[in-house]
């Protein structure tokens, strides 16, 4: 099992692979919540005029209140934390990048975009965590992560499935000019078509982000819907227990089907799994994340209901 | 007068400033189309998935296209075209940077954050000329234009206003590795929030844009209505005499009114106008865009309609 799908969520290549699968396809390839949040009407405005700063800012201070940071300041909302990579990437003279993983394949790209040199170990200029880590759900204390910035450099700690996470150790609260806080409001959210994700850093670094990103990068749906999730806390907690029920479900159908759940987050789980899986199911219509490094291992993201858990439950069998 | 609003559309700061003005404010201060492609009823998966890869290599196709490009390869599809300036200046190594002025003040803004020098005047590693100008409408034509590439740098044509020229000189066409053309969505669309342009140029730079921008750039709303916009020629077509149409209406109101139209595009008028104008309008609720280095000039963006119209009129009466 070799998937050459190089990220989640790809359907037409899916399709190409597996041209005489069950259709619609069931896509648990990616880490995003199948239970978006409900997408208010948006007005004309949102789509005719040009995002207004006092919108941007009060999206920025809502962040803050939500994530934990200490100054909106220090926020710095983006078309998603793709696009942030390789301009966070640059803040750091280029040096040494290192990525602990194995995780998420961006965070090395835009690193060796920004001309670092990508090292396996050591000591380094530039470090990314990702925390709790994609696919294995490692999750470290904030004390580690603290004790592992750089003397002279940058630590980037990818939050993007914090919400997921068994608890909230969130650095967002603690960030200077040698930490930076991505997180990402698609996920947890299930509105990843939106793009809107966030920095936290800094002041003086978050000012030279949002230079770098100009003044209208944020789009004028993603401000209304994000204005709309960071103010609605009920729903957010709402959502992590339902989550951690779905995640628990999704494990119990995984091992009934002879896998072994080694860990996740509650957004995913990762998975060991009987030789010959991927293929099975996506003959059967279900997508699901292979990794080169692990050809026994799967990444499941949540089934959207009781009927995508049966299905995947069938195709297992 | 000195507005000290730096860009058009700033809604926010006008109310600060004229917290008298009769609402709802009428804003003519961007060159923004007054007459948006209609949204269609966007499908949940824009909100809730990924943005295909497939669909963005078919929008690159509809752009390359409509706007004349030889090889959809050429085409790189940003979140607006604003975030692709600094990534554009970075191109090219750090040298000199020249902007054809007045015009446009982010060109700048992004070749000096990319490190380069700014010139006045003489040679430069990379040149802006925004064809047709803003805010005057000066028209340069492409063999003027070709004529200009730098020997060793890059000529940057920024087409936002295109549509809205006397004629179509683009030079989509005609681009190598010496030549980027960028091309705006939202302002001939009227969707300025969606944040949706385009860089056309030699295929080698537009990969390096593409790996710069990373996979998911372009929001799904984005994709989405790109994708209906750009297939709808009939819309454009007769939204080029519409546009017409209403800029000839617009400078028959602002000669009555006692100023001076000097040029501009059919997408916005610039003006010569009697002292006090932009704190009269200010008043009468209409933000029009004024500049520090022309304190007798004002442009004006279209009304949306007659009673916008008449509301000018009446307040420069």
């Amino acid at each position: 099992m070799s998937p050459d799908i190089p990220h989640g969520g790809n359907l037409t290549a899916a399709r190409a692979r597996f041209p005489e699968a069950r259709s619609p396809w069931l896509d648990l390839s990616t880490g995003i919540s199948p239970f978006p949040y409900p997408v208010p009407a948006l007005p004309a405005e949102a789509f005719t005029r040009l995002p207004e700063p006092a919108d941007l800012e009060r999206l920025q201070a809502l962040a803050a209140r939500r994530y934990g940071a200490r100054d909106p300041a220090q926020v710095v909302a983006a078309p998603g934390t793709q696009i942030l990579l390789p301009l966070i990437a640059k803040l750091v003279p280029q040096g040494r990048a290192r990525v602990l993983g194995p995780t998420y394949a961006e965070h090395a790209r835009a690193a060796a975009l920004a001309g670092h040199a990508l090292a396996e170990e050591g000591a380094a200029d530039l470090l990314t965590i990702v925390n709790p880590n994609n696919p294995d759900g490692r999750f470290r204390p904030r004390a580690e992560l603290l004790a592992a910035r750089p003397a002279q450099g940058l630590l980037v700690v990818d939050e993007a499935f914090m919400e997921a996470a068994p608890a909230d150790e969130s650095l967002a609260g603690a960030v200077d000019e040698r930490l930076v806080v991505l997180r990402s409001f698609g996920k947890f959210h299930g509105l990843a078509g939106l793009r809107l994700g966030f920095a936290i850093t800094a002041a003086p670094l978050a000012r030279r982000l949002r230079d770098a990103l100009g003044p209208w990068a944020v789009s004028g749906p993603a401000l209304a819907v994000g204005l709309a999730a960071l103010a609605d806390e009920a729903w957010a907690s709402a959502m992590r227990a339902r989550l951690a029920a779905a995640a628990a479900a999704l494990d119990g159908v995984l091992t009934a089907g002879g896998c072994r759940v080694l860990g996740g987050t509650s957004l995913f789980r990762l998975a060991e799994v009987p030789p010959g899986t991927f293929e099975r199911l996506g003959r059967a219509g279900i997508l699901v994340r292979g990794f080169d490094y692990w050809p026994d291992r799967l990444r499941f993201g949540l089934p959207p209901d009781a009927a995508g858990l049966e299905r995947l439950a069938e195709a297992l069998a």
